[in-house]
């Protein structure tokens, strides 16, 4: 006999699936949801089925969309000349919030892996061509993670795009603001000083 | 404008209400559920609402239940002479995992507190003295959590209980099994001596 009811327990079971939730997490979730009123499962229930069915991927950048082309590509108040390129769909609300960016972006929805056989056509390398080509685009914006696939997909990034006669720049690596020297690890210590600026 | 898209925004909003998830977690179930096929949204989603019209709570013993009563309310072979009384529904199933006991349960849903307005009633003590006379009860284990109020409503129940013959007995306390010393607090360690066993 499972230790719980059956529909507890295939509940439990479905929220282990989810990310960052073990099973003491996916329980107190749904012991919790046992004292909510029928109303607000419904809300929950609804909004996920509802997310799924609306969010689309936009058809030039590949950021998330509930129409055919994302609400950035359809600015025309954006800088058309400037294209940020970041590895997930999420990161894109991580650039807007900061204020700082007015240019369009392309999701690779990846990042180049010889391992995986992730190559090229797979993190959408084609449509970006056709972007850079179709705006006219002076800058490229590298916003990937400083990992080592990130590194290396910025680096296969320039060797393309420097050829066509596009500047490619990248997010500045160093300190973060408000850090300490201190907690701050060598190689980022390092990069701080190599990339330092006048003041 | 928010930062993701409606139906984005509105399903982090509705995970970011559950117990231990935060406004991360959220966003990270919910670009995680963006890449699941919709058949597994579909089924975490009907699990939900299948579980809250199909789980009622035991009119005996207040345990989970997909029926009327409960499958250890119902249960022939059990020990009917002792009933275990715990603080929630989940405890039961807590209690259940050791193989340890045999009897029934009583699930009070709450713990006394004056503060809150919470008395007898409200945790359902009216119900549990109905089931020890029909029972004709011989020993009430009182598993509630060794907190303040808990221990204030093992007073309170062993202070209505004895007076009707009922022998009362509680968990016993003391370093956890595979437990370390060092690491036990002072109240814990201190128990475990006035409530040491001979070898």
């Amino acid at each position: 006999m499972a230790l719980y009811i059956k529909s507890v327990e295939n509940l439990i079971n479905e929220f282990k699936k989810l990310p960052g939730i073990g099973p003491k997490s996916a329980k107190r979730i749904v012991f919790f949801l046992l004292k909510l009123p029928r109303k607000d499962i419904l809300k929950l229930s609804q909004s996920m089925v509802e997310m799924k069915d609306k969010v689309k991927f936009c058809s030039q950048c590949y950021g998330l969309s509930e129409e055919d082309v994302c609400y950035i590509c359809r600015d025309g108040s954006r800088d058309r000349k400037k294209i940020c390129i970041v590895e997930e769909a999420s990161d894109v609300a991580i650039i807007e919030k900061t204020g700082e960016y007015r240019g369009l972006y392309h999701v690779l929805g990846g990042l180049l892996s010889p391992i995986e056989n992730i190559g090229p056509d797979e993190i959408r390398v084609p449509k970006l061509l056709e972007q850079v080509k179709a705006n006219e685009v002076e800058e490229v914006i590298v916003a990937l993670n400083p990992t080592v696939e990130g590194e290396s997909t910025a680096g296969y990034l320039k060797k393309i795009l420097i050829p066509l006669g596009i500047k490619v720049t990248r997010l500045a690596s160093g300190i973060p603001v408000g850090g300490d020297l201190e907690y701050a690890d060598e190689v980022t210590i390092g990069k701080a000083i190599s990339e330092r600026r006048e003041l």
